[in-house]
């Protein structure tokens, strides 16, 4: 008989009853994130965006200095990099995780590397383990952006604590709040605090922050934009986020199992260790066997009910449904502000006098992404997740198979409209 | 006998009755503010912050080029000059409106200055007839930062479309929302475009744009940056905006006539054809006739249950009045940043390769600014509002009276203090 803890013995919820002692909404949005993932600090700001520029602010990014990321993002993350005024540097990605290559990355670091920003594409985390070797190796600052996996976690640790800095979104995210907004996490009090400067009021630096040569700035509120926290109503979702994200996953597997049978389509890997948490369940498409094109799939599967997306491509998708696609989509090394590289007049930041290398961006440097990006589908999150099950799966694999099955049909639709 | 419009006539209500024909809740927030300020188009952004760097990215201010703005103002001001890597070159102000003096604009033109950016304090016009003379003369764009200011008018016009670009913000102003936001307008298509460019999302980009020289950007959304629309629920506030600001003039006219004949106070000036709607009632104190300062009085309406502040002195108390004062307040050149002109490293954006005359801020500078926020001490927008109304203005009328005599209990306590 264990001695009772009124009588001074231990506790019967220890350590391991972390869930049972936390009190979320009481404590609020910041508190129960870093009871969630572990890191010791948490920000609430104003987007995903915005967590990601305050997290390259606080690395001391800036003109002449190189961070090198991934093209294949959604384009905040690259974004960031050009709003902090610094050159970003693009690696290729993993053919099977769609995330960026470690190999690549140690082969781009040069003298003005002063960060590397990985992104958790689809909610599968990026190689952190690998990453975090190379950053404390060369002194570089690991960004993770985090905003489609604020669920993810590799062998057992959360998301959110594994790289120097991480970056939530709130926006359509799995943890959601419509509002928007997101959140920044930490456990480097240095970086918490230079990451205030990046637009927080100047009684929020006030607030938090302790080290004179961060106070110093707070009375102009640091670099002066305004990130002010919006959506913190996410924490609902927090409260529900490991059943959803788990019922999603159960989804997930399922598809997997049916549509790893289909010739022509490729479900999405999983790396061993790692919780892919499905923002997207992306696939790869071979024509090959079917003799039509992935935008052709899309658009049978789309007509047939089901929400199918190529979002490398038309990654407008998600608020303007009617709107025609973006014409240049692709990965991002490939858009005008790259090829232009003048945007904010005078060249800045690709060609600032800071810049010991100037970077050019050429169709060609990235052969994965740029393979990639034109076979890749994929299923949203709403539709993977409760209130579906296993029967709205498989009406997901009845209308692939449907789709299939009218692979003549579709062949001479796409004839047709290219001869228009 | 009129004619009846359904037989063929003039309408009843033609253009005069612009206000019977709108029915914003149904048009939204950004026909309202174009119906309301006679503006052509009005975009909702994150923030005023998010629509001055919008205003200031949109005129084409980058690296080398320079701003005219004020150093007596709210953080967001210069903080947006920053944030398009411009630098700031401050005018003094006008002893009476605490607004820009066009003389010292004029002063401060040189071949670099590519902007004007004129702020309304504390809902006191600007004097943008007199700014948008010398904008045109001198090829500037005038971006009025009327933040404070969403209601007021000029000469019978709506702020809004007085100046090139008009910024407002929802957070605590006269239009307001709890959940922050605001909005740029202008009636410059190629400004509001080249805007769109500064943080929208790219479908929102895409579904506004028209110019292909602003299309061709949308696919990264601009500069990367998020400055998604929050706080349209100012809605609420703008179909009350008229009745809420008049009867806060009405409060305040009884404030200035009270107020007026007592020695050592000046209260707010209003400039012949400008329309204060009084953000902020703001007076000047002379301590000779009474030997205590200006923040002992404060101290003094504030114990007294009276909300007085010294704005540029404290300007932290709107979001957490438990904090200490922010140390460093003052006129914005004073501060830090600009006193080590390296926030972003390598000196950007003050010592910039591009810049042609990096600036050097001193005390001494601004000599009207640099007196003003030592006398400078105001009332705050919500005890001037309906519901508070005679009565309350007469509290607060009293108060002052009753603080004043006990001057020599002040003095005493002031000294007391000093000599800790």
């Amino acid at each position: 008989m264990s001695k009772l803890a009124l009588l001074g013995g231990a506790k019967a919820i220890g350590e391991e009853g972390r869930a049972l002692k936390a009190n979320w909404p009481n404590i609020g949005l910041e508190a129960a994130l870093c009871d969630y993932t572990g890191a010791k600090y948490a920000k609430c700001v104003s987007a995903g965006t915005a967590a990601l520029i305050s997290g390259l602010f606080a690395a001391g990014c800036g003109p002449g200095d190189e961070v090198i990321t991934v093209a294949y993002t959604w384009v905040a993350t690259v974004g960031a990099v050009l709003r902090v005024n610094a050159v970003p540097i693009f690696a290729d990605i993993d053919p099977r995780t769609f995330c960026i290559d470690p190999e690549d990355v140690k082969r781009k670091i040069s003298p003005a590397t002063k960060a590397i920003l990985a992104v958790d594409y689809y909610g599968h985390p990026a190689p952190i383990p690998e990453l975090m070797a190379i950053a404390e190796e060369h002194g570089l600052v690991l960004i993770e952006d985090a905003c489609q996996a604020s669920t993810s976690e590799i062998n057992g640790q959360k998301v959110g604590n594994l790289a120097h800095f991480t970056a939530f979104s709130w926006s359509g995210k799995p943890i959601y709040s419509g509002s928007g907004g997101g959140a920044f996490l930490t456990s480097d009090r240095h970086l918490y605090e230079r990451a205030l400067l990046a637009g927080q009021h100047p009684t929020v630096i006030q607030g938090l922050a302790t080290d004179p040569d961060v106070l110093k700035y707070a009375s102009m509120g640091g670099t002066g934009d305004n990130m002010r926290a919006v959506g913190t109503d996410a924490m609902a979702q927090l409260m529900d986020a490991e059943v959803r994200t788990d019922a999603r996953i159960r989804n997930c597997d399922y598809l997997t199992e049916k549509l790893s049978a289909i010739p022509g389509i490729t479900p999405p890997y999983v790396r061993p260790g790692y919780k892919h948490v499905y923002h997207y369940y992306n696939c790869l498409w071979d024509a090959t066997p079917w003799g039509f094109s992935r935008d052709t799939l899309c658009s049978a599967l789309n007509a047939e009910g089901i929400f199918a997306v190529a979002y490398l491509k038309d990654a407008n998708f998600n608020f303007a449904p009617e709107s025609k696609p973006i014409e240049a989509g692709g990965p991002i090394h490939m858009r005008t502000i790259f090829q232009e590289r003048n945007l904010y007049g005078k060249g800045c930041p690709f060609l600032c006098p800071h810049v010991a290398n100037p970077p050019v961006y050429s169709e060609g440097d990235l052969p994965v992404s740029e393979e990639m990006w034109k076979r890749e589908f994929a299923f949203f999150q709403p539709d993977l997740s409760p209130p579906c099950d296993e029967r709205d799966m498989q009406l997901i694999v009845d209308a692939v198979h449907k789709v299939l099955d009218n692979a003549d049909a579709l062949k001479q639709w796409e004839q047709e409209r290219a001869s228009q």
